[in-house]
């Protein structure tokens, strides 16, 4: 037993003598001087974005009029991120490196923007916000400011492909920017709150999935800051002991650097970064020359500095730097309380302004000189705006995969099977740009043969059972971890940092990653207001395993809302399709790898099916996105009795067996067939871009005859999308309705009323003018589906219906 | 620089040498077989049910006709689990623990009903499935059969509380379960792939908040299984270094169990599961004794098994046990390959059945005599069937703590600081009951006055500082965490072990949870259908930092779109309130506290409001669950020209401003209020509990007036749920249409159309009876509208027209 928790005595915090892992003095106490004088510059420009909107330069004595009516922002964070900053500048300019920065507490914004202001980027990208007096003043004002920017690494940032507005997502983010970016090294400053989210946590085992040979390196400053908003952070309030087996645990070698004294702080984080970086280098040395990929433990560091660091200790009696109280804005009532706005004045000008601002506000050139130049800043890596370095993906002519001799309703395939040769091929076409990910299902999804191109990532060890049909590689181009949230993550960052990918994931479990989805179509939605941000490639999710072959996996398997929260975002950057069969699956596949700054996502079953397109007629039908089957309709050249649409590859394969049994049982009704891939198509032109105008959806539906629609998620959306469409109220959609079990595919239609007899059943009800054969045929379909039940049940298998049906040809 | 992966030098695979940290032989020779024989047992009640529906003794030879016609269920991870289970049972019998079991990989589900099967319990829950030939026979065919049971530990599990269909709660339902259990072990089970998953891996810090004086204690047996689906996991594939240094990194003592030699591995399971039951009870009786609690480092199992143990080590050549093909069903084509039934016979009889079993299908005696009995058994335990243990909150009276001398529309208070009183006394009445959940957010939601009655919970290490308003307590009542999957995960595991309690969190990022809570809905739901499962209390979700008040926090911060998740699930068991003021959240919180077996969520903002209505009026009106406000509304004894209706409280608050710009500018226009407190009110009586008959509705909101609906989230919900309403297509919604960025309230509102002016302007554009009028006053809205905007972009500053508007008295 070894009681770990007394251990008030054993003192983590950072208020004692610098400690740190690497030893070393590298700075000159002259380098001192200006690194700090730099540090300072940063931090007056902090406290100036929370505070003022006017004398920027404190050259007239701080009023209430200077400042901001609305104080908004966050302080806590902003020191060790500019601290780490700055520092890593030094070695840019020493090792001539290519640095991307990744703010984990991106709510730190303003230590970000002002790394970005100094090294001259901000006024290059904003030229009202110039370097000098006025520019200072505008670039105070806007911050935080309606109308203005936001308190986090939002899009107009630049240098920021991570907004860090939700936490969990930085080290996901990090590596998906260094994969097969061999010299870039991202330095990702972790918040200790963050660490606490469950994403992040499971994120630092990425280590396992990089390769040293042919991707970059990522370098995370674990910032143990103290506290969140009103709460001590769990990693620092464990031992010293506890929290470098932590990391050694999860693979990497954590380097300390802790305490409050700047000028020892300056040495140890100088010596420690550089530690840090010529380890990397010399790892990528050994595995690039000897050709043999390893994982080593990457250094990472662990940077614990007071919360708020340089603020006043205490205010009143009460503790602002080192506490909690400095998360936000660290003195709030210096609008009404005289006494306050004195003490933000003094601590304002402790940092000197005059001592680092020309009279114009300009940095002075000696303080400038410690920056690095050009794209080497690390506000202006091109990286951190990868749509400028995004090239079209080489894609193979989806046609030469297409299902051949297709029989509509008749021949049946296994169209993700088939997708995946040309996912196959797509991998081999762009061995460095193109990555799939997914939680450990790409096999179970029918997806293995992409395996031919390129393997499953593995820098784990490996064991002598792995050569029978692993598929693991050092250098494999599919990445597969059990968390949604990593393989997102690192798909995001990958996609953000120019390149191209895809995620297939069972559909019911998509909703782990609900909140990253929305936060990616927000960022990808604000960047197309923000003028030099390049569109990236689209975020790809291909969702299987879906809920209508959930049956025998029961409940917990079936969920298909993921498509309503996505119809909630955006129609700038969503886009839903529901292939029926394989060559429309391909088409859209191919559709959505040449799109930019789309969220797609495509929902498709895995296992076989029967077929209804040849690839000619499938290319046509996506791109109307909706249409009339006319082979499965008998209304030509007539107006239909009851329209029968369907959404979704099961959904159709129901709906189609249920225009059979109308045709079998009452010939003379006339049924239209309609489909639809591309979802947004039901919205209003006005609404989405994707939208067709009312004169279209009458042609296609009518506006006055029953519609029964089959859909392959919850049916509320079908009803918001068509809300005011003519003939609405004709509408009768079926989908999942929450009826589910461990059960036949057949049983779980009829429990949600969208197999073919309940559909059969519903047209019949509808149209009115079947008089007295309507409740007799009504009968004949209720036994017929009673029937088809109980022999499932029986034999405990799918009923021969759903497996071995044939649409019936025609004469 | 430490290279790690280079070690497939360092055997880490389950097969060598048993290898144990806890050395010792505590078991007789004797003992030894009598629990070899039990596992047998299990592992062939567990083929049993993945096979066969007939000749269940295997009395005559095994045809294919035994045989289920689909297979399906897991067989991977049933050993290692069954394994644990039976060598717990010696320790409940020494000891006399109280020992609920969790499932982490819920698809070994096998392994848990095999144990439930062979301690009794399951044919006491089930008559049918009784100790006999013909009941193991059904026992075997309802597995994984339709209409039968899941292949997961469902709720028709005997014993289980958590069903690990969506893998990574283990662990948190595990600490919700013992949190003021001070007896409770909750021994679970976690999967090397569900620890991949983000939620499981910070869930390992639970340590932090558990108090061993009043809690229970966790037994965590982390199963190195060493295989996913089709993949290896990363825990399995480091070396023995770093998997021992995470787990002390995270809190723990691990102790490992590892190897595939049964009767070696059964001396090194007793062994170490012994010293962990004996560390824990001396770490208790050490705080108990003491009186002082303390956070040791609790003891944990890692135990390496081969996935799959005790199937065939290869089937033709390709591996089985030990690899991933173990994962589902081991042998895949017996029904169509008689040489591999054969095997399967072998393989069955290998495990003796008729040694195990008498006659007629009774487990022998000597086995039976192994398990506890009673209430000890595992499956047995009532925890497991929370609801059983549930008592009714002890509340005060919630109108003891009303807002009083309420002036409608024009009383400014915090509705939430109010409320929170009512919490606070709630805690103290129930200080082992009722606990309050959040992600940090507790003090930034104005819920700090519970603190007097609980602090938050905090076991890390303590600073002087802490002293200066941290709140933090060994035995608090709130517990807090940045991760909300930990929070909702400890929440589900209270309720579902007995218990009561509350989560807040800010509105935006509530989506992190989505699964989660469909997750929890789908269990409540199943439940219902289980006869002997007692109900447990709701889930209650408070959500506040609403999308109307996070115009400073940016376009990430703004989504009210989890309502859309919870509309989905089940009416049986989802519930949604949008308290307009205060007083309506103290009636609407009070309801939710007495309520069971739903998932409430309720919305509110947390910044001070105008109020609306007395205590007297807010329960009338939250038990009608919508009505009109006659105070608003001037068309008493008429038909209105134009219904305004709001729902959620700054939509409230708006539409009573444009009811106020009407009355103003049209005094003669009649305009009839309404607001909505009870989403689910809108919905027809026949799609939810909750619903109205049409008749209702029409009397409310007429079927031929315009309605102008001003809500909280996203617009479409409004129309789902109004769906088919007698006028609905009057029916005009306003709500978050994403159109977000840094912003005041009141321009936020403007970009949705929320706000005053856009709702009076849609008002005057829907009644045609106004002629001339409409246009001139249309204008003057316009303008006004455009004049709040810009001195809200002046000032930096909500509006005034947002913060200090009244309701204009009426004469």
């Amino acid at each position: 037993m070894a009681p770990s928790g007394e251990s008030s005595s054993n003192n983590i915090s950072a208020y004692g003598a610098t400690r740190s892992t690497v030893k070393g003095q590298p700075l000159e106490p002259e380098e001192v001087r200006k690194m700090d004088a730099y540090f300072r510059a940063s931090m007056y420009l902090c406290l100036g974005m929370l505070y003022m909107r006017d004398n920027v330069l404190l050259k007239a004595p701080l009023q209430v009029e200077h400042l901001k009516a609305r104080l908004l922002g966050h302080w806590g964070s902003d020191a060790g991120q500019s601290f780490t900053w700055l520092h890593m500048n030094r070695l840019i300019k020493k090792y001539d490196l290519d640095v991307l920065f990744v703010s984990g507490p991106g709510h730190g914004a303003p230590a970000v923007l002002s790394q970005s202001y100094l090294e001259g980027v901000y006024s290059e990208v904003y030229p009202d916000k110039s370097e000098s007096e006025k520019g200072m003043q505008r670039f105070f004002k806007q911050f935080s400011f309606p109308g203005g920017i936001g308190s986090h690494a939002t899009p107009e940032t630049p240098g920021s492909m991570h907004e860090g507005g939700e936490l969990g997502y930085s080290i996901s983010h990090a590596f998906g920017s260094v994969f097969d970016h061999p010299n870039l090294i991202t330095l990702t400053i972790v918040g200790d709150g963050e660490s606490e989210t469950g994403p992040l946590a499971t994120s630092w085992h990425s280590t396992k999935f990089l390769n040293p040979c042919t991707d970059g390196a990522v370098l995370p400053v674990l910032h143990l800051n103290g506290y969140k908003i009103n709460n001590p952070t769990v990693l620092a309030r464990i031992s010293h002991e506890e929290l470098q087996a932590l990391f050694v645990g999860y693979g990497w070698t954590p380097y300390l650097v802790e305490g409050n004294d700047r000028e020892s702080m300056h040495q140890a984080m100088a010596a420690t970064l550089e530690h840090c970086v010529v380890e990397i280098r010399k790892i990528q040395k050994q595995a690039r020359e000897s050709q043999k990929a390893f994982r080593p433990r990457w250094p990472m560091v662990i940077l614990r500095s007071p919360k708020g660091w340089s603020a006043p200790r205490e205010v009143d009696g009460k503790l602002l730097e080192g506490f909690w109280r400095s998360h936000q804005i660290p003195i709030t009532d210096v609008l009404t309380n005289p006494a306050h706005l004195k003490l933000l004045e003094s601590w304002m000008k402790s940092y000197k302004p005059e001592e680092l601002f020309d009279q114009d506000g300009k940095l002075i050139a000696e303080l400038k000189a410690l920056a690095p130049t050009g794209n080497s800043r690390m506000s202006a890596n091109p990286v951190g705006n990868g749509g400028s370095l995004r090239r079209p993906l080489q894609l193979p002519d989806f046609r030469d995969y297409a299902l051949k001799d297709i029989d509509p309703g008749i021949s049946v395939r296994g169209s993700m099977t088939n997708m995946s040769k040309f996912l196959r091929d797509v991998v081999k076409e762009n061995m460095t740009t193109f990555r799939v990910f997914g939680p450990d299902e790409t096999e179970s999804n029918k997806l293995a043969e992409i395996y031919k191109a390129g393997k499953k990532v593995w820098l784990g060890d490996y064991f002598e059972e792995d050569k029978d049909g692993g598929n693991l590689a050092v250098e494999g181009r599919v990445m597969e971890i059990l968390s949604e949230h990593t393989c997102e993550g690192w798909l995001e960052g990958y996609l953000l940092s120019g390149r191209h990918g895809m995620l297939n994931s069972y559909e019911p479990f998509i909703h782990v990653i609900d909140s990253m989805v929305n936060q990616h179509c927000k960022w990808i939605e604000k960047c197309l207001e923000v003028e030099w941000r390049a569109k990236v490639a689209s975020l790809n999710i291909l969702l299987t395993a879906t809920v209508w072959r959930q049956d025998h996996n029961g409940f917990t398997h079936q969920d298909p809302g993921f498509l309503d929260v996505v119809a909630n975002k955006s129609p700038e950057v969503v886009r839903i399709y529901l292939p029926p069969d394989g060559n429309t699956l391909l088409s859209i596949m191919d559709h959505c790898f040449r799109s930019v700054n789309y969220v797609n996502v495509v929902v498709a079953d895995k296992q076989e099916h029967i077929q209804f397109l040849s690839m000619d007629e499938a290319i046509e039908h996506c791109s109307k996105g909706l249409g009339i089957w006319d082979w499965a309709s008998n209304d030509q050249g007539h107006e239909p009795d009851v329209v029968m649409a369907a959404c979704g590859d099961v959904p159709t394969h129901e709906a189609l067996a249920a225009t059979a049994l109308l045709n079998e049982h009452i010939p003379q009704l006339k049924v239209r067939f309609v489909n639809v891939v591309d979802l947004f198509r039901l919205i209003n032109e006005k609404d989405h871009p994707h939208g067709m105008p009312d004169r279209q959806w009458k042609a296609v539906f009518t506006d006055d005859k029953p519609i029964i629609f089959n859909f392959h998620s919850y049916p509320w959306l079908i009803h918001r999308l068509t809300y005011k469409r003519p003939g609405q109220q004709n509408l009768h959609v079926r989908g999942y309705k929450e009826k589910g079990n461990i059960d036949t595919p057949f049983e779980l239609a009829v429990r949600n009323q969208t197999d073919r007899y309940s559909l059969a059943i519903d047209a019949i009800d509808r149209v009115t003018s079947l008089g007295n054969t309507a409740s007799h045929i009504r009968e004949r379909l209720i036994h017929q589906q009673l029937a088809a039940k109980q022999q499932a049940y029986d034999n405990g298998l799918d009923a021969d219906y759903i497996r071995n049906w044939k649409y019936p040809k025609k004469e």
